[in-house]
Protein backbone atom coordinates (compact mmCIF):
# COMPACT_ATOMS: atom_id res chain seq x y z
CA UNK A 1 0.00 0.00 0.00
CA UNK A 2 2.97 2.41 0.54
CA UNK A 3 5.05 3.25 -2.31
CA UNK A 4 8.25 4.32 -2.17
CA UNK A 5 9.69 5.74 -5.16
CA UNK A 6 13.35 5.65 -5.38
CA UNK A 7 13.50 2.26 -4.25
CA UNK A 8 14.27 3.06 -0.22
CA UNK A 9 12.24 0.68 1.02
CA UNK A 10 14.67 -1.99 2.33
CA UNK A 11 16.81 0.89 4.11
CA UNK A 12 13.87 2.32 6.19
CA UNK A 13 12.39 -1.21 6.49
CA UNK A 14 15.59 -2.20 8.01
CA UNK A 15 16.90 0.35 10.40
CA UNK A 16 13.27 0.93 11.86
CA UNK A 17 12.68 -2.28 13.18
CA UNK A 18 16.52 -3.45 13.57
CA UNK A 19 15.79 -7.13 12.29
CA UNK A 20 17.08 -7.03 8.66
CA UNK A 21 13.52 -5.40 7.22
CA UNK A 22 11.74 -8.52 8.48
CA UNK A 23 9.41 -6.12 10.96
CA UNK A 24 8.07 -5.08 7.20
CA UNK A 25 6.72 -8.68 6.76
CA UNK A 26 4.03 -8.76 9.30
CA UNK A 27 2.90 -5.53 8.16
CA UNK A 28 2.88 -6.14 4.42
CA UNK A 29 0.58 -9.29 5.49
CA UNK A 30 -1.79 -7.70 7.73
CA UNK A 31 -2.06 -4.68 4.87
CA UNK A 32 -2.72 -7.85 2.22
CA UNK A 33 -5.38 -8.97 4.80
CA UNK A 34 -7.07 -5.66 5.51
CA UNK A 35 -7.61 -5.05 1.65
CA UNK A 36 -9.34 -8.26 1.36
CA UNK A 37 -11.54 -7.24 4.28
CA UNK A 38 -12.18 -3.62 2.52
CA UNK A 39 -12.73 -5.56 -0.54
CA UNK A 40 -15.09 -8.21 0.57
CA UNK A 41 -16.40 -5.62 2.35
CA UNK A 42 -16.10 -7.57 6.36
CA UNK A 43 -14.72 -5.28 7.79
CA UNK A 44 -12.97 -1.53 7.39
CA UNK A 45 -9.83 -2.04 9.02
CA UNK A 46 -6.50 0.57 8.53
CA UNK A 47 -3.20 0.99 9.69
CA UNK A 48 -2.48 4.79 11.05
CA UNK A 49 0.31 6.17 9.08
CA UNK A 50 3.55 6.80 11.08
CA UNK A 51 3.61 9.59 12.68
CA UNK A 52 6.18 12.18 11.87
CA UNK A 53 6.68 15.88 12.77
CA UNK A 54 7.36 17.76 9.58
CA UNK A 55 9.72 20.85 9.95
CA UNK A 56 10.30 21.76 6.21
CA UNK A 57 8.43 22.15 3.48
CA UNK A 58 9.63 22.92 -0.20
CA UNK A 59 6.78 24.12 -3.03
CA UNK A 60 8.59 23.91 -6.02
CA UNK A 61 6.54 25.32 -9.02
CA UNK A 62 4.72 22.80 -10.74
CA UNK A 63 5.23 19.92 -9.02
CA UNK A 64 4.51 18.43 -5.85
CA UNK A 65 5.03 19.93 -2.07
CA UNK A 66 8.21 17.81 -0.41
CA UNK A 67 9.01 17.70 2.80
CA UNK A 68 12.63 17.81 3.00
CA UNK A 69 13.03 17.88 7.09
CA UNK A 70 10.74 15.92 9.33
CA UNK A 71 11.53 13.58 12.62
CA UNK A 72 9.45 10.26 13.65
CA UNK A 73 7.52 10.67 16.47
CA UNK A 74 6.40 8.44 19.31
CA UNK A 75 2.83 6.84 18.14
CA UNK A 76 0.63 7.38 21.54
CA UNK A 77 -1.92 4.83 20.01
CA UNK A 78 -1.76 1.12 18.62
CA UNK A 79 -0.98 0.88 14.63
CA UNK A 80 -4.68 -0.70 13.48
CA UNK A 81 -7.84 0.01 14.16
CA UNK A 82 -11.05 -0.08 12.36
CA UNK A 83 -15.07 -1.55 12.59
CA UNK A 84 -16.15 -4.84 12.25
CA UNK A 85 -19.62 -6.15 13.30
CA UNK A 86 -20.83 -2.98 14.72
CA UNK A 87 -17.50 -3.50 16.95
CA UNK A 88 -14.95 -1.16 17.28
CA UNK A 89 -11.10 -2.83 16.89
CA UNK A 90 -8.26 -1.84 18.26
CA UNK A 91 -4.80 -3.87 17.96
CA UNK A 92 -1.19 -3.85 17.63
CA UNK A 93 1.31 -5.79 15.64
CA UNK A 94 4.50 -7.39 16.48
CA UNK A 95 7.49 -9.39 15.05
CA UNK A 96 9.35 -11.06 17.23
CA UNK A 97 13.07 -12.44 16.33
CA UNK A 98 13.56 -14.35 19.91
CA UNK A 99 12.48 -18.32 19.50
CA UNK A 100 11.65 -18.13 23.69
CA UNK A 101 9.85 -15.21 24.68
CA UNK A 102 8.43 -12.08 23.58
CA UNK A 103 10.46 -8.92 25.22
CA UNK A 104 8.02 -6.72 26.89
CA UNK A 105 9.87 -3.81 25.23
CA UNK A 106 8.65 -3.97 21.93
CA UNK A 107 5.27 -2.66 22.98
CA UNK A 108 5.14 0.72 25.02
CA UNK A 109 3.66 1.61 27.87
CA UNK A 110 1.23 4.56 26.23
CA UNK A 111 0.04 1.79 24.00
CA UNK A 112 -0.47 -0.62 26.79
CA UNK A 113 -2.21 2.54 28.45
CA UNK A 114 -4.30 3.01 25.14
CA UNK A 115 -5.73 -0.48 24.61
CA UNK A 116 -6.56 -0.02 28.38
CA UNK A 117 -8.65 2.78 27.61
CA UNK A 118 -10.24 1.23 24.30
CA UNK A 119 -11.15 -2.02 26.58
CA UNK A 120 -13.19 0.16 28.92
CA UNK A 121 -15.09 1.80 26.13
CA UNK A 122 -16.33 -2.17 25.20
CA UNK A 123 -13.36 -2.31 21.90
CA UNK A 124 -12.47 -5.85 21.09
CA UNK A 125 -8.69 -5.16 21.42
CA UNK A 126 -5.36 -7.52 20.71
CA UNK A 127 -2.11 -7.81 19.81
CA UNK A 128 -0.78 -9.87 16.62
CA UNK A 129 2.57 -11.40 17.81
CA UNK A 130 4.16 -13.10 14.93
CA UNK A 131 7.72 -15.52 15.71
CA UNK A 132 9.28 -14.66 12.40
CA UNK A 133 12.09 -17.90 13.72
CA UNK A 134 9.05 -20.17 14.24
CA UNK A 135 6.88 -18.67 11.68
CA UNK A 136 4.34 -18.58 13.88
CA UNK A 137 1.30 -15.29 14.18
CA UNK A 138 -0.43 -15.42 17.64
CA UNK A 139 -3.73 -13.59 17.99
CA UNK A 140 -3.73 -12.82 22.20
CA UNK A 141 -6.12 -10.93 23.71
CA UNK A 142 -4.82 -7.67 25.26
CA UNK A 143 -6.94 -8.24 28.37
CA UNK A 144 -4.97 -11.18 28.80
CA UNK A 145 -1.85 -9.59 28.37
CA UNK A 146 -2.35 -6.73 30.24
CA UNK A 147 -3.25 -9.14 33.19
CA UNK A 148 -0.04 -10.82 32.16
CA UNK A 149 2.45 -7.59 32.68
CA UNK A 150 0.58 -6.41 35.54
CA UNK A 151 0.84 -9.81 37.32
CA UNK A 152 4.73 -10.77 36.37
CA UNK A 153 7.41 -9.32 37.28
CA UNK A 154 9.39 -10.21 33.99
CA UNK A 155 10.31 -8.33 31.20
CA UNK A 156 9.60 -10.76 28.67
CA UNK A 157 6.47 -13.73 27.81
CA UNK A 158 7.57 -16.86 27.42
CA UNK A 159 6.79 -18.26 24.17
CA UNK A 160 4.70 -21.00 25.68
CA UNK A 161 2.49 -18.59 27.20
CA UNK A 162 1.43 -17.73 23.58
CA UNK A 163 0.77 -21.94 23.02
CA UNK A 164 -1.72 -21.67 25.94
CA UNK A 165 -3.36 -18.50 26.30
CA UNK A 166 -2.52 -17.42 22.35
CA UNK A 167 -4.79 -18.23 19.21
CA UNK A 168 -2.11 -19.12 16.24
CA UNK A 169 -4.00 -17.81 13.45
CA UNK A 170 -3.63 -20.19 10.64
CA UNK A 171 -1.88 -18.97 7.67
CA UNK A 172 -3.99 -18.15 4.15
CA UNK A 173 -2.82 -17.18 0.80
CA UNK A 174 -5.45 -14.39 0.38
CA UNK A 175 -6.05 -12.98 3.63
CA UNK A 176 -2.30 -13.77 5.51
CA UNK A 177 -3.47 -12.63 9.01
CA UNK A 178 -6.94 -13.86 9.41
CA UNK A 179 -7.40 -12.87 12.51
CA UNK A 180 -11.20 -11.90 11.84
CA UNK A 181 -11.63 -15.66 11.81
CA UNK A 182 -10.38 -15.92 15.78
CA UNK A 183 -12.66 -13.04 16.54
CA UNK A 184 -15.60 -14.77 15.40
CA UNK A 185 -14.87 -17.65 17.39
CA UNK A 186 -13.97 -16.17 20.68
CA UNK A 187 -16.23 -12.71 20.80
CA UNK A 188 -19.15 -13.55 18.89
CA UNK B 1 -0.29 18.11 20.38
CA UNK B 2 2.21 18.70 17.20
CA UNK B 3 5.16 20.32 18.06
CA UNK B 4 6.68 22.18 14.81
CA UNK B 5 10.25 23.24 16.18
CA UNK B 6 11.91 25.67 14.46
CA UNK B 7 8.59 28.18 14.77
CA UNK B 8 7.82 26.90 10.97
CA UNK B 9 4.10 26.28 12.04
CA UNK B 10 2.18 28.92 10.05
CA UNK B 11 3.72 28.84 6.47
CA UNK B 12 3.24 24.77 6.72
CA UNK B 13 -0.50 25.30 7.80
CA UNK B 14 -0.78 28.48 5.21
CA UNK B 15 0.50 26.39 2.48
CA UNK B 16 -1.55 23.22 3.16
CA UNK B 17 -4.71 24.17 3.89
CA UNK B 18 -4.35 27.78 1.25
CA UNK B 19 -7.07 30.03 3.83
CA UNK B 20 -3.84 31.81 5.55
CA UNK B 21 -3.28 29.07 8.58
CA UNK B 22 -6.97 28.83 9.72
CA UNK B 23 -7.71 25.02 8.27
CA UNK B 24 -5.38 24.56 11.44
CA UNK B 25 -7.99 26.45 13.94
CA UNK B 26 -10.51 23.30 13.73
CA UNK B 27 -7.57 21.04 14.36
CA UNK B 28 -6.91 22.32 16.85
CA UNK B 29 -10.18 22.96 18.50
CA UNK B 30 -11.06 19.14 17.50
CA UNK B 31 -7.35 18.26 19.62
CA UNK B 32 -8.31 19.97 22.61
CA UNK B 33 -12.08 18.38 22.69
CA UNK B 34 -10.55 14.94 22.14
CA UNK B 35 -8.02 15.76 24.90
CA UNK B 36 -10.40 16.95 27.28
CA UNK B 37 -12.77 13.85 26.69
CA UNK B 38 -9.36 11.55 27.14
CA UNK B 39 -8.37 13.14 30.38
CA UNK B 40 -12.12 12.58 31.20
CA UNK B 41 -12.13 9.37 29.70
CA UNK B 42 -15.32 9.88 28.35
CA UNK B 43 -14.18 8.68 24.84
CA UNK B 44 -10.69 7.64 22.67
CA UNK B 45 -10.94 9.53 19.85
CA UNK B 46 -7.65 10.70 17.76
CA UNK B 47 -6.68 12.46 14.88
CA UNK B 48 -4.65 9.86 12.27
CA UNK B 49 -1.32 11.29 11.59
CA UNK B 50 -0.27 12.58 8.18
CA UNK B 51 -0.06 10.18 5.86
CA UNK B 52 3.25 11.05 4.29
CA UNK B 53 5.36 8.79 1.44
CA UNK B 54 8.65 8.63 3.21
CA UNK B 55 11.72 8.73 0.84
CA UNK B 56 14.94 9.24 1.73
CA UNK B 57 16.30 9.13 5.78
CA UNK B 58 19.29 10.00 7.64
CA UNK B 59 20.36 8.27 10.39
CA UNK B 60 22.88 10.96 11.97
CA UNK B 61 25.21 9.40 14.85
CA UNK B 62 24.08 10.38 18.42
CA UNK B 63 20.85 12.17 17.13
CA UNK B 64 17.29 11.28 16.12
CA UNK B 65 16.93 9.59 12.62
CA UNK B 66 15.83 12.73 10.26
CA UNK B 67 13.75 12.22 7.11
CA UNK B 68 15.04 14.69 4.65
CA UNK B 69 12.80 13.77 1.55
CA UNK B 70 9.40 12.75 1.81
CA UNK B 71 5.84 13.55 0.16
CA UNK B 72 1.83 14.10 1.13
CA UNK B 73 -0.38 11.48 0.16
CA UNK B 74 -3.66 11.77 -0.41
CA UNK B 75 -5.54 10.15 2.69
CA UNK B 76 -7.57 6.91 2.03
CA UNK B 77 -10.29 7.54 4.79
CA UNK B 78 -11.40 10.41 7.19
CA UNK B 79 -8.87 11.76 9.58
CA UNK B 80 -10.66 10.84 13.16
CA UNK B 81 -11.90 8.04 14.76
CA UNK B 82 -12.17 6.27 17.82
CA UNK B 83 -14.77 4.74 20.37
CA UNK B 84 -17.36 6.31 22.48
CA UNK B 85 -20.09 4.19 24.42
CA UNK B 86 -18.93 0.92 23.34
CA UNK B 87 -19.73 2.45 19.43
CA UNK B 88 -17.18 3.12 16.33
CA UNK B 89 -17.04 6.90 15.70
CA UNK B 90 -15.95 7.58 12.01
CA UNK B 91 -15.83 11.64 10.90
CA UNK B 92 -14.03 14.26 9.03
CA UNK B 93 -13.69 17.83 9.89
CA UNK B 94 -13.41 20.98 7.04
CA UNK B 95 -13.38 24.24 7.56
CA UNK B 96 -15.52 26.35 4.98
CA UNK B 97 -14.43 30.41 3.86
CA UNK B 98 -17.36 30.70 2.09
CA UNK B 99 -20.75 32.33 3.79
CA UNK B 100 -23.45 30.89 1.63
CA UNK B 101 -22.68 27.09 0.51
CA UNK B 102 -20.11 24.46 1.24
CA UNK B 103 -18.03 23.05 -1.61
CA UNK B 104 -18.07 19.55 -2.15
CA UNK B 105 -14.87 19.48 -3.78
CA UNK B 106 -13.29 20.45 0.00
CA UNK B 107 -14.07 16.23 0.44
CA UNK B 108 -12.48 13.64 -1.91
CA UNK B 109 -14.76 11.08 -3.48
CA UNK B 110 -12.70 8.24 -1.30
CA UNK B 111 -13.53 9.70 1.80
CA UNK B 112 -17.12 9.70 1.30
CA UNK B 113 -16.43 6.09 0.02
CA UNK B 114 -15.01 5.38 3.35
CA UNK B 115 -17.99 6.93 5.34
CA UNK B 116 -20.35 4.93 3.52
CA UNK B 117 -18.37 1.53 4.55
CA UNK B 118 -18.24 2.48 7.56
CA UNK B 119 -21.69 3.11 7.95
CA UNK B 120 -22.89 0.12 6.58
CA UNK B 121 -20.96 -1.87 9.68
CA UNK B 122 -22.35 -0.26 12.48
CA UNK B 123 -20.31 3.22 12.64
CA UNK B 124 -21.64 6.60 14.21
CA UNK B 125 -20.46 8.77 10.97
CA UNK B 126 -20.68 11.85 10.83
CA UNK B 127 -18.80 15.58 9.31
CA UNK B 128 -17.63 18.84 11.12
CA UNK B 129 -18.01 21.51 9.05
CA UNK B 130 -16.80 24.97 10.28
CA UNK B 131 -18.16 28.08 8.43
CA UNK B 132 -15.21 30.76 9.47
CA UNK B 133 -16.50 34.24 8.35
CA UNK B 134 -19.49 33.18 10.06
CA UNK B 135 -18.14 31.42 13.63
CA UNK B 136 -20.64 28.51 13.38
CA UNK B 137 -19.74 25.12 13.77
CA UNK B 138 -22.57 22.26 12.09
CA UNK B 139 -22.57 18.30 12.95
CA UNK B 140 -23.71 16.72 10.10
CA UNK B 141 -24.60 13.17 9.85
CA UNK B 142 -22.98 11.05 7.16
CA UNK B 143 -25.47 9.11 6.00
CA UNK B 144 -27.81 12.52 5.48
CA UNK B 145 -24.96 14.50 3.71
CA UNK B 146 -25.03 11.24 1.47
CA UNK B 147 -28.45 11.79 0.30
CA UNK B 148 -27.79 14.83 -0.48
CA UNK B 149 -24.77 14.60 -2.86
CA UNK B 150 -26.64 11.62 -4.40
CA UNK B 151 -29.55 13.35 -5.33
CA UNK B 152 -28.17 16.35 -6.04
CA UNK B 153 -26.50 17.57 -9.03
CA UNK B 154 -25.02 20.94 -7.18
CA UNK B 155 -20.96 20.86 -6.55
CA UNK B 156 -21.54 22.64 -3.53
CA UNK B 157 -24.32 22.35 -0.16
CA UNK B 158 -26.18 26.06 0.93
CA UNK B 159 -25.36 27.26 4.15
CA UNK B 160 -28.64 26.54 4.66
CA UNK B 161 -29.05 22.99 4.10
CA UNK B 162 -26.49 22.81 6.87
CA UNK B 163 -29.15 24.95 9.19
CA UNK B 164 -32.13 22.57 8.68
CA UNK B 165 -30.08 19.84 8.47
CA UNK B 166 -27.07 19.90 10.78
CA UNK B 167 -26.80 20.11 14.48
CA UNK B 168 -25.11 23.64 15.75
CA UNK B 169 -22.20 23.06 18.18
CA UNK B 170 -22.61 25.23 21.11
CA UNK B 171 -18.80 26.76 21.23
CA UNK B 172 -17.42 25.66 25.20
CA UNK B 173 -14.27 26.73 26.31
CA UNK B 174 -12.81 23.38 27.49
CA UNK B 175 -14.34 21.44 24.66
CA UNK B 176 -14.84 23.72 21.82
CA UNK B 177 -16.18 20.93 19.87
CA UNK B 178 -18.33 19.13 22.00
CA UNK B 179 -19.70 16.43 19.34
CA UNK B 180 -20.56 14.14 21.99
CA UNK B 181 -23.24 16.30 23.13
CA UNK B 182 -25.14 16.00 19.92
CA UNK B 183 -24.33 12.31 19.37
CA UNK B 184 -25.72 11.71 23.26
CA UNK B 185 -28.95 13.87 22.04
CA UNK B 186 -29.32 11.78 18.68
CA UNK B 187 -27.51 8.58 18.51
CA UNK B 188 -28.39 7.09 22.07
Amino acid sequence: MVNYPNGKKSTFAASKTGQGGRGMVLEQDLNQTNTFYLEQDLAVVYKKPTPVTIVKVDYPKRSAAKITEAYFKLPSTTDYNGIYRNRYLDFEAKECSSKTSFPLSSIHEHQIDHLKRVLQHGAIAFVIIRFTHLDETYFVDAQEMIDYIETSSRQSIPYTWFQTHGHLIAYNYVKPVDYLSIIDEYYF
